[in-house]
């Protein structure tokens, strides 16, 4: 480190921390009267929602939790989940946002590795926890949530219902200052293999994620995805990477705020059309179901912001949502990421290109949010050229991934390499800087001496009028090291075989995109391609199936 | 400090500080052909100011500048200075941006005081450094500048000619990783007593402040005041607070600049006309500066949006802006903060009232920006209620204060009181949380028991038709312990008396804004108000002249 000039403050108490709580006053301070609504059927001020806040650090800290203490919470998205994003952390607690798609073993893993002392739980996953309840190792106490009005459950050490305690409650707590970096939040990353691996961010890194978001989505004009003004609808669960951080960032700008509870596709474009939402983010498989659901049929969404993430976006999908009023921008980030990297940013030189150009950037992973380092390295590590052909891992650098996987220094190390957090994904960055995701390392196709991009390939097909959705993986071939095959959902009425594949992709071939490996020999033609328990294509499971069908030679196959 | 879960990272290398190079980094990668222009005579591109800002880290590293070294900025407003706000931070040294309207003693006292090593100098301001160089005790070299295109100097181990050496250097440096709390920048901010006292910011703050500065003008729609399509000049000096730290946030988000050099009235209009200008920020006198210019007579403005700060807005020159196309919009900070602390955004309360009390927003210091804790205590240091009444001094925390004056033990202990920074302003704040700066602690004027706001004088009296400019002070009264006094500026064609004066605050007094009191006795009509070097009233020179024109019964006065 290089001896630059830093001198001591004046006094300690100079020091200001980065603590979520100054987001939190923030947001109160710009917004008083604007509503935070559940389900389009509760409504709360900000000024409501902040005294909520407050009662809910009261009920916490009697409940008997500790700075240090880990708290979990297993609920719909609501307001209830907003205010503990808030008052775990702002009592010096660290929020552990359970995902509720997990197998009931993994879950009671994570509660148990998480070390989790008080549950939170909506009486609609009670089955889910009793079934592992005696499992616990560290739970002591619960909270019980309930819409259907219960106020007791058959639960441990149960200290009582959430609203008759916020009820009860005082509205000050005088929230503490402490080291910014606390922990404040963490979760568990389901990966392909073993268990789910835990992931952390401190108070410091939140805020610092929440001012790269709001100035990422705020500032720039060129497509500028949301202001103050706005009306914000999550679509991707609060409990994974708390909805990507942007009910922090909404919260500090004092924004409409409506939380849909469970993601019922009718309920989700009522509570759009009814709310006046202008800004959500989702995944793409969210939205296809958005897009099906009854109440969108014919529906023009009137020009919504919808940032997509967690999977590529393809071109298919976004001129689909354009034609519906959806205007779509692709942004990157992972679990361990914050998640916020990357969003689909139009530069001018971009601005100024075809309407066809435009669309290809902002179906890419897009340009790296402010403070963030991203690059692509070789297997060696060696930086490789901004040139949107070299391919390598992407590798990163920013104010809040995290530090490590919780009590697992082996995955951190391996995480860490180099002092880089390595993302798995094979990228291309072009001169411009957009990064441009190829593949997941493990997803590349190696054929013919030749890597292949399953995502790129998965992306060619979808282009086929009749084709709803698709999968591509790579399965061992003794010629070939690997080859492609492809997974299909045909739109209703569509016939597709691999034949009427192999034409679509001849264009391709010729023009040089793919090269003649690249045509899948055999497909699947199936009525739904199974997800991960956060809605991505779930590869390990597809390669599985794939390969069981293929040894029991399947009707569902087509083979050229 | 309580106990909260704080974890190791994977690995050392995990630490990423917060520095300046990251806001650098951010706007080459959103913005390569946008223009940094100087009085509409040179221009570069984004791409070219990122290889220059390179060439720079060269060119000071092969003139022997070092991490910790300090140098010094002697410029009018240019892209120079910009490229010194990055390039001497990112090699870990520190800018001492010189104030060129101090006197040649307080300049020199500045130089020696904070130790610097280099100084680029403009020669326009050779005479200056000329006549103190002799005594000058840690200067080692300089770097000429030239508009008039000279390549030579007498200048003390003159290491060459910026352009020439620019043009010769590298355009490849690697910024290096150090410390978040690395002093960056540092400059002197004269009082109104004793020498002045350095204040200085290091990266860690930058980066922060300007994170709020893009957030609070970029997000908050309610009066967005900037996005990255707007084109920038600013009309405070360079020098002066880096000019409010704005040029930063404009560089992250890639946005046009113009720097006008020096401040010639038409030439700044010109300016704004001809490249489209449409943000920018200044003190109150520079705007009646600007407005009162040729160039800017029967223009219309479009609507550009102004920043207000370091003295009050009153609202008749709220009023004439508006007339001629500008919307103001105050701010409030200080040389001590960064500086901002707070800026007039209107909330959606603010926003549904009438246009009048919108103003009265309009024209307060505003609200506090994000992350900014603000409070007004009385003199025991107790916080007062938040109801526009209660005033006591505003004492502040926020990331982004300095920590200290340099080397000044005992003023840094003042300033940091309680650990809180003292601004020594005498403010109010209301229930939404709008602080109102009612004066100075040091200016309030304590008259029949009563505390009177020479603030408020003045803009009561400003609004008289027949005033152009008017400055009120306290001075010592036998019977009332102080008396108002006000100077006085007509406008052209006006006769302003005591008596004017006292028929124009009649209605206040009947109304009970002010008491019978507040009305001055006496006041002085000049041509001309004293001002202090960065434009604000120069009270202390103000009382000085009042006091002799008293005594020597001086013709300018005119008494009840």
């Amino acid at each position: 480190m290089i001896q630059t000039r830093v001198l001591p403050p004046a006094q300690e108490a100079y020091q200001y921390p980065l603590l979520i709580k100054r987001v939190f006053q923030t947001g109160l301070r710009y917004e008083t009267q604007r509503e935070i609504c559940y389900r389009g059927e509760k409504r709360f001020t900000y000024r409501e929602f902040g005294e909520r806040v407050h009662r809910l650090a009261n009920v916490l800290t009697e409940a008997g939790v500790k700075p240090g203490d880990t708290v979990a919470v297993m609920d719909w998205d609501s307001h209830r989940y907003l205010e503990c994003m808030f008052a775990i952390p702002m009592i010096g607690a660290v929020l552990h946002t359970l995902n509720v798609r997990l197998s009931p073993d993994q879950l009671l893993y994570t509660i148990n590795h998480a070390e989790d002392k008080l549950v939170l739980i909506n009486d609609e996953f009670l089955p889910l926890f009793k079934a592992i309840e005696d499992k616990m190792t560290t739970v002591e106490s619960t909270l019980l949530i309930s819409d259907a009005g219960n106020t007791t459950a058959d639960l441990p050490n149960l200290k009582g219902e959430y609203e008759a305690l916020l009820a009860a409650a005082s509205t000050s707590y005088e929230f503490p200052d402490f080291d910014e970096n606390s922990v404040a939040t963490t979760f568990y990353t389901s990966g392909t293999t073993g268990n789910p691996k835990g992931v952390y961010f401190t108070h410091r890194q939140l805020v610092l994620h929440t001012f790269a978001l709001a100035t990422s989505c705020g500032s720039f004009d060129n497509n500028r995805l949301f202001g103050s003004n706005d009306v914000y609808m999550p679509i991707t669960p609060m409990f994974h990477v708390h909805a990507w951080g942007i009910p922090y960032a909404a919260t500090m700008l004092g924004i409409k705020q409506i939380y849909p509870g469970r993601y019922e596709p009718n309920l989700l474009v009522r509570l759009i059309k009814n709310e006046k939402v202008t800004f959500s983010h989702c995944v793409p498989t969210i939205l296809g179901m958005v897009l099906g659901a009854d109440e969108a049929k014919g529906h023009d969404f009137g020009g919504i912001n919808i940032i997509i993430g967690g999977s590529a976006l393809n071109k298919s999908l976004y001129k689909q949502a354009k034609s519906a009023g959806i205007q779509l921008t692709a942004a990157y980030g992972m679990s361990e990421t914050g998640p916020l990297i990357a969003f689909a940013y139009l530069n001018d030189q971009v601005l100024a290109g075809s309407e066809d150009e435009k669309i290809s950037t902002l179906v890419k992973a897009g340009m790296p949010v402010p403070l963030v380092d991203a690059r692509v390295v070789d297997a060696n590590g060696n930086s490789l050229p901004h040139d949107d052909k070299s391919q390598g891992e992407l590798v990163l650098r920013a104010p809040w991934l995290t530090q490590a996987y919780f009590n697992e220094p082996e995955k951190s190390a391996e995480l860490w390499e180099g002092g880089w957090l390595h993302t798995g994904d094979v990228a291309a960055i072009d001169s411009m800087g957009y990064v441009d995701i190829r593949d997941r390392i493990k997803d590349v196709i190696k054929t013919g001496g030749e890597w292949l991009s399953s995502l790129e390939l998965e992306d060619l097909i979808s282009t086929h009028e009749g084709v709803r959705e698709v999968a591509v993986i790579g399965l061992p071939d003794p010629q070939w090291g690997e080859r492609p095959y492809a997974v299909i959902v045909p739109q209703a009425g569509a016939t597709i075989t691999a034949q009427v594949v192999k034409e679509h992709l001849a264009p391709s071939v010729e023009a040089g995109v793919i090269n003649k490996w690249g045509i899948p020999t055999q497909i699947a033609v199936v009525t739904e391609i199974p997800k991960t328990s956060v809605g991505k294509l779930d590869k390990k499971r597809i390669r599985t199936d794939m390969t069981s069908w293929k040894e029991q030679n399947s009707p569902f196959l087509s083979a050229l």
